[in-house]
């Protein structure tokens, strides 16, 4: 499974001093990005290329909390929806003890310069692999 | 039902000239924040006294997306799901055209110090009003 | 003067409790946006037609801090430097006390698509109100 | 000299497709605690003790962009401004072709509980060493 691993930072931190919810979703993308990266898909290109991998849904658990100075792993698993959708099955998992934080499903597609989805034979391989 | 009303601020915008799905999981605290302010609980507040209000689960539908200078109401809607648990559902219109960007349902509880589900008088007023 | 008013959100606190230091800059940016469209300059449309805002340097002094709940004002005021060169003059000031928070001077310039300082005549006219 | 190495995240980068300036705040300030971190001062220990290290000036001059996949490194120098002040020299510096991206003086100050300056023997250790 592919992973990355990453440390908190502290101005993710609110005022509760816990990790703040809307950065795990910072953390879920940099991650997916990683993750295409390492498999020859480079969002940042194919945005230029006028193809947009979008995010059409999320679910996400938030089981544990982050805190100042925690290392943590994200992980990355992609499974076919339907043609044109694709999940990326997420967790976010603390280091220092294996417990899972966030626990996430996170839907998208690609869109062409229309605006139409367009899985492009990049995108298609991903799933042959 | 409350709703209030919100603008894009460009820094929100990511490269693909959209706001970036992270930021509207900011417009949704935000919003459930002004809406908890509205009926007499501050979140602040709680947070010192040692009541900390936590999401548990999210879940968003991604239908539209917003661009720089678009305005747009953030919809809040409580409902209880359990005994210790309470439901947010809300959804992101845009001003212009009515057009829904985002609907979600973010599930919350409240601890108090000791790490307990504790829903205080204050938030059980929520659900009697 | 130009000024906008806007109000601290809570995701925007950081472990302090007070807003971090880094948001500020988002603040001034934002400010500086609205104010350049309230003179007929569109931050994102320069951008798709290839003119580059960009912010070369900036001083800001941190006099106090905003809280949760707190609303504010952000001012800006327009200073030529250098031929290519301009200034904003910009204040973050308390709403409720009237207190100065953040005082700073935003220095930037324009940039054309090769990359070179290029002041349109849209921005030029800036100077000339 | 101290420095810590990071990569750009994609959620960092604004719509003209380069990291947004205040972002670099956030990573000088990240850089920071971890400076403070490997000399034995944990900043998320001295705010939960009552103790604030607050910044009270930036100055930074951003002399080149960051972008989609830029590996970095923040440098810190620390030096003594005055009894109660210090100064972080701090540098962003592209990995790829060693180019400065931006410059920077951030100036701080530590608060005891009353908001009065309060230099702890610990920071005033960092000087001495």
């Amino acid at each position: 499974m592919f992973c990355i691993e990453m440390g908190v930072r502290d101005y993710e931190l609110d005022m509760q001093g816990i990790v703040n919810n809307g950065i795990y979703f910072n953390y879920l993308e940099h991650a997916r990005h990683e993750f295409l990266l390492s498999n020859g898909v480079d969002f940042a290109a194919l945005t230029e290329a006028g193809i947009h991998l979008v995010v059409i849904r999320s679910e996400l658990d938030y089981k544990s909390s982050l805190k100042s100075g925690d290392r943590f792993r994200v992980e990355v698993a992609l499974e076919r929806i339907s043609k044109v959708k694709f999940g990326f099955r997420q967790r976010v998992v603390r280091m220092d003890d294996d417990k899972v934080c966030v626990n996430g499903l996170v839907i998208g597609t690609a869109l062409n310069e229309r605006g139409r989805p367009y899985i492009s034979p990049q995108l298609e391989a991903l799933f042959s692999a």
